[in-house]
């Protein structure tokens, strides 16, 4: 039988972890994260306090347009805009252009994605998704 | 308990009657008129005689724009346009780039958004939407 | 040219006026209440404070079914039921089963639809929808 | 009680078949047809035989969008590109930019929308939907 | 090449105007009757005045219903019943249980579906069908 | 202005711990277990490994039912059940008969749900759901 | 990093024909099969001429529903009507009670789902797909 | 009885036996391939190993754009873009901008479209997608 790599509860736990941490370290900026498995399904998910609602739900987008393109988001939604393509035209409302999003990958394979929505810049949500795709240490 | 601020009837019913009244002075001018809370979800509705259908839908989504994106509906969609993106990237048909939508907020927390459709421009529906927000009186 | 019968603002306003006003009667005791068009579209809408979303929703899709189905919401639901069906077989979300939206008839013409949740009958929530069709006075 | 005025069965029957009688004088060049009333509801709809189904379903869109928006289809995306915004931002897939819809309107009062969708332009399918206005003769 | 039967507009035209005529011998009794092709997309769509949104919206499921399942829309149903399921269950909502559809079929292939909604009993639509199916005359 | 109890992170971070701690003991019993806020929006989500998808999705819709219905999920469906209703006619695929989900509410006011999904029995996801419950300790 | 079985190109190209060429030695009688991943996604699609599209739906509804419950679809539809529940209540319209899905599992881990629809027999449908969890050979 | 030219199993089955076979001499390079008929509706689909689910649906909705729209998908976006217009805009999530997809017609009948995604062109997408045209050989 065929396998293919996969994410722990270790992984995913740490990796939560650490965001969170992360962010909490400025109450004053509450954000959002999610992790996803390769199907772009749900596997872990918080919000700090007094975040708008968009942003909730924005990290969930970023991540899952990581994984079911198999790029970071802001990376793909570059891509996109070089060729005169808005998000929109993609068919699928869980896609979005915003940074913040990274695939994670393996020798090629995808098995998931992270998105953190909520800071002023996608570029400071980004690096904290990058907090958390760090620890999970493919 | 944490508690956080909250819209009361006597403030929607103070907000709407206001509007309404200031909307019926010019009867060949119809509008309507939504008021939203926290969670993008209806408080109050009205709508006045022979307005089409698509300017009383927007009504609801400028509010919920506003309250669910935590800016007005107008600025946020100025923004937006910066960027370089339409609302529709954004994954909800609720979302309205029209103008005339005020969030509510006290303290850097949201408690809801007002929304008016009808005028013209855009920037009477916000006038008129400021005028249920003066008087919720925050 | 054809014409046939319509709501009208001072209508709405009166049947609006009079169920929030007896509602109010019983703070404790919230309820939602709804006025629709003939084609199921929003004219007019108001909630009291504490209620439960699904309850704010329901008085909504009360005052839908009764206008777009022509009869109380009730009263169908019972023919319906009589037959061994259940709503979701018809195929909208927007409808209901429960007792509480009343349509506006006048000459077997449908004019709209009054729908009232959150009491804990929904013969109580009908009664306070028949307060608003009183005023209406076809 | 107040009234309104609206569509006939004379009047869209009258249409539909100057629109289709027109439209089949030219059978290599199939078209379909719809006309709505005033909550965008189908009153009325045809197709020739042979026609690709995005046009099919553009003539309904576009009836629709006439009736909702309480413009001619045409005009209105034209307006709304001169805004620089595009019809997917307005929240509703039955929305068209494409030429070939008209509203009926009476005194200010809209009364629904014509839509014809087929022909290689927008200018074509907008004077076979003025066929139909035509006799509708308000 | 492979070939398969298919609708005409003659035969479109034929049984539309044989249902309508017959509709409009009782002007007080409105119904709505709709055809679909073999992928129960549209064909053509008539509606008669002042019937519940219900009843026209239901004349097109009946005919969608019809199509895709096969099978005449009351008997579909009736043999669900038998196994303890509900048309919900199906997972399309443009399926009804409602009789009043008939399919339409030439030597085991589907061509497409007629369905008419709005007389008290769906026996009564179903005869309405008939009337249309027979002129189509395979 | 008025104000209303609302869940911290605190209060969620000792919540989703408790529970993800104890539904680690058995790890070959996997659950995922949400937390949702009064509008039914999600605060905080985690699935262990190798869990159905129905069940990880479950554990959300537990959560938005008893707090969108102000009930625990289980106690609502049996009462649903007493009147011959299925949680299908409710029009919101959001909504699950499945008992697990528990209301979080404080004098009379609606905070958020919690729900647990994956265990063989409804009660067990219920008990874990406690445990989360327990914590908050309002 | 933590590894999990998959399904191959081999695997489900070998069951595809297997099951097509089974499929096609009573040409009279046309089903389709569908084979999904662990997340529902879809693998491999094939129909036979001359079948009604609910059939052709339905095979990949039956596939996704073993996969996503990890059960397959007859077995799964047994055990929820003992519970009087009906499939419309799991709130995903690509759910069916309609035997005929097979999940493909190893060691306790889901692989995917396999579903044919079109025969007059769940349980023939079913046969089918054991032919091609046959060829799976895990 | 009129008919119309139609896809035969053996046409379909030869189409995507050449392109799976040409797909596989690059394994590296993963793609994604559907059939559809003139309706739009599934006849048959492949994915190879180890795509993004976006390239897997990609596929699909390259074939349904080509056979609705009755042009080659990207010809099609052209000709769009041309316009001013973004695919987001024809209101049908399905649509697609990317090249890949090739219409099947025969004397000016649509019979249906075949697809191809996950090539990093969609000039290759197209090519291969071709060599399923070519052995339908029409």
């Amino acid at each position: 039988m065929a396998t293919k790599p996969t994410l722990s509860n270790e992984q995913v736990t740490a990796a939560m972890n650490a965001m969170l941490a992360k962010g909490m370290e400025i109450p004053d900026e509450p954000v959002a994260m999610a992790i996803v498995d390769a199907g772009g399904e749900l596997l872990a998910y918080r919000t700090m306090d007094n975040l708008r609602i968009f942003s909730r739900r924005h990290a969930l987008r970023k991540a899952y347009t990581s994984a079911v393109m198999g790029q970071d988001s802001g990376a793909h939604a570059a891509r996109l805009q070089e060729q005169g393509r808005g998000i929109a035209d993609l068919g699928d409302p869980r896609f979005t252009h915003g940074q913040g999003g990274l695939v994670i990958m393996q020798d090629g394979v995808i098995l998931g994605g992270i998105g953190v929505g909520g800071y002023p810049s996608g570029q400071r949500d980004e690096d904290l998704s990058r907090v958390g795709l760090n620890v999970i240490n493919l």
